[in-house]
């Protein structure tokens, strides 16, 4: 099934947001097998939209259209659709009711705020649509079938968008759909992209079915392997020798081979299977090494205590670094990133804290330190290891990569991975 | 200049990446006054790039394309451009050079990384092309002049990207374009979506030129005001006026009428401004807020210190809160927020502590403490305002809206906006 993605706003065009349903929606559609060949985004202008919705539904099957359900006068999604399909828009009762309730509770918790008129333009729908819920917000989301065609509408807010296509459009779209793509990713740490293509190429100029795609992401590269098969089934049985084969190329530097573990999800496990209680000193990353652990629900029953030492006080007065330390050496210092991983152990009574000290600039680098330098120490059963890293890139992506570092380094320490380092 | 963005990758197709290149070259193409109608996502596959191309081509004077040019079999973005223009590929001696050298210094920072003969690929161009120097990788971008359009091919890489654009294609397109955009942001925090829409509804129904457009973010909308104008200074004198009546209409709510002034930024600038000494106690954000105020370059002058009390142990230990409190009321109350905003400024010595403590689920949810319940406290002066929230959305979500309520509640106490509240 030919399919298509069109987003609609204005705010796109301008680079108000970013585009995130179309991956979403991509790699939903990738999941259902459908050939995804496009995506566009068009802004809120009627001729344009017409235009973009009649190549699309000419070249394509099903098309997927985002945004411009709302209450606005801007929001034209439906009422183009619509016409494009010659459809006549009817009040659905449904949904205006649906819309009331909606407002009740919203104005219950929200005494501050007004409830508008221009809401009820969400309840006019196309004549014969299936109308889908929206379970947190006003607009409702559209399924249109003519002539063979289907366009389905969708709400550009990703919390109303995500769990309607869940659990209205998978279920729909997946009676549709003979084939599927069966794709598994491998997610390795610690080896750069160039270096993960070479050592892949002869596995990529061979491929047929199935495939193997490299995406790198900050810090980790991701495998993809997708066949396409009948059921999920015979996609396993397809996968399962070429994931085995990159386990024995990769090897240690493999940390997950599940669809959703992210590095933390792999950290927290490996702390909850090993019963060790975690704590963290950070500098230069401000807190976001914690925040990232604690992305993963159930992260309290391996992390209770974070510090986030941005100053040189906070570093002496919460984890005890020696102010000789900081006036001979400095902050971000190999002596430093061990002291305060071992004063972390000290102050919060865990097995194991990590430390994360360096310069993320854009000021503050010198000849010696220059912007990029981070130093990390990793405490765990009485010893102190430490890594000096040199990343490159603005502030964000310092701190970004130095994230990423750390929670591999401190999958290194608690299983003896770092050896060599 | 009508203009057009492709974005060269089955990784987008599939879902794997988020585009937010586009996003980006978008901003940037707004700013240079260039007509952008169309976004189009197309896949590594040689006749689907060809048609996209070549429909830019007729429709649009310059297009940009981005991705595709790396070392590997799949980045055909330079083949097929040249092969559509009618342009030959030729070795760049500069650019082959460039890679040598850039190669060299990766060796010596990354000795156990190795280098990859699929590397000298990049330094193939188009012959005629303008080569654009990458500082940050090894593919070059191109510009290609023909028959009076113009295709940018840009890295995909943004650390590659941005600075390439900035520094060397931006003053390029500068040049070409006799109008200019001006626009301007208003930037607010507090108020809903929907109401703002509606108390703007008068300025969208009469507008012409500026044009004004809502855009709703986590917890804040901007507005953003646009004239066309034939310099900056005229836009300026457009977009005044209008700039003016918002300001009249929602107050103290704009945190920042300035383009890249974030929420964060308003607040590290008002804590600077009265010489306060902020710290952070966080529960269910778990270091996410106080990562965000050091997003900002010189937070050290404000920032020094931050407890990430993830467990009841930590609540007591870092900052004293009561074990009675925990025992009665429970880590998520009212209590333990003020207890938690009252001990950090008493442990860190700060002049304000804003604590945050919450339910973000998806486990751990009540009938009276639903999943989404956030409770926040502000010490500062010796007296400890609190606020109660009620989120909804998932993990991710209800953490991020209450980093963005937690910005906006720190700057209503610090500017004695909160005296309703």
């Amino acid at each position: 099934m030919i399919t298509e993605l069109i987003s609609v706003g204005t705010e796109i065009l301008l680079g108000n947001i970013v585009n995130t349903n179309s991956a979403y929606l991509s790699e939903m559609c990738a999941r259902l097998g459908m050939d995804l060949y496009y995506q566009t985004v068009v802004g809120d202008n009627e001729e344009r939209m017409k235009h973009t919705v009649k190549m699309a539904l000419e070249r394509s099957d099903t098309i997927i259209l985002t945004g411009g359900l709302g209450p606005t006068q801007d929001d034209l999604t439906k009422e183009v659709v619509a016409q494009v399909l010659g459809m006549e828009l009817v009040e659905d009762a449904h949904t205006h009711r649906r819309i009331e309730e909606y407002m009740e509770n919203y104005a219950k918790n929200n005494p501050n705020r007004k409830i508008t008129d221009n809401n009820w333009k969400q309840a006019m729908v196309p004549k014969g649509a299936i109308v889908l819920d929206n379970a947190n917000g006003t607009a409702p989301g559209l399924i249109l079938e003519k002539n063979g065609k289907t366009a389905i509408l969708l709400p550009g807010p990703p919390n109303e968008l995500k769990p309607m296509f869940e659990e209205q459009v998978y279920p729909y779209l997946r009676k549709k759909q003979p084939d599927i793509f069966y794709s598994q990713l491998v997610k390795i740490c610690n080896i750069g992209e160039s270096q993960i293509a070479a050592e892949i190429q002869d596995l990529i100029e061979n491929q047929t079915n199935p495939t193997i795609a490299p995406y790198a992401k900050t810090g980790e590269v991701h495998l993809r392997i997708t066949a396409r098969a009948k059921d999920e089934k015979e996609g396993k049985k397809l996968v399962k020798p070429l994931v085995r084969e990159l386990k024995i190329r990769f090897g240690k530097n493999i940390y997950a081979t599940d669809e959703r573990k992210t590095l933390e999800e792999a950290v927290v496990d490996l702390l909850k299977d090993q019963k060790l209680k975690l704590s963290l000193v950070e500098s230069c990353t401000g807190g976001a090494l914690a925040a990232r652990i604690v992305n993963v629900p159930g992260a309290s029953e391996v992390f209770g205590t974070g510090f986030v030492t941005y100053s040189n006080k906070a570093k002496r007065k919460l984890v005890m670094v020696k102010k000789m330390t900081l006036k001979t050496v400095g902050a971000v210092s190999e002596k430093c990133a061990r002291e305060m991983a071992k004063g972390g152990c000290a102050a919060s009574g865990a097995d194991v804290c990590l430390s994360v000290t360096g310069i993320a600039g854009p000021d503050g680098g010198t000849k010696e330190k220059p912007v990029g330098t981070v130093f990390m120490g990793c405490c765990y059963q009485g010893r102190v290891r430490v890594r000096e890293f040199h990343f490159s890139g603005n502030r964000a992506k310092i701190r970004e990569q130095s994230v990423v570092y750390a929670l591999a380094f401190l999958r290194d320490c608690i299983t003896g991975n770092d050896e060599e380092s």
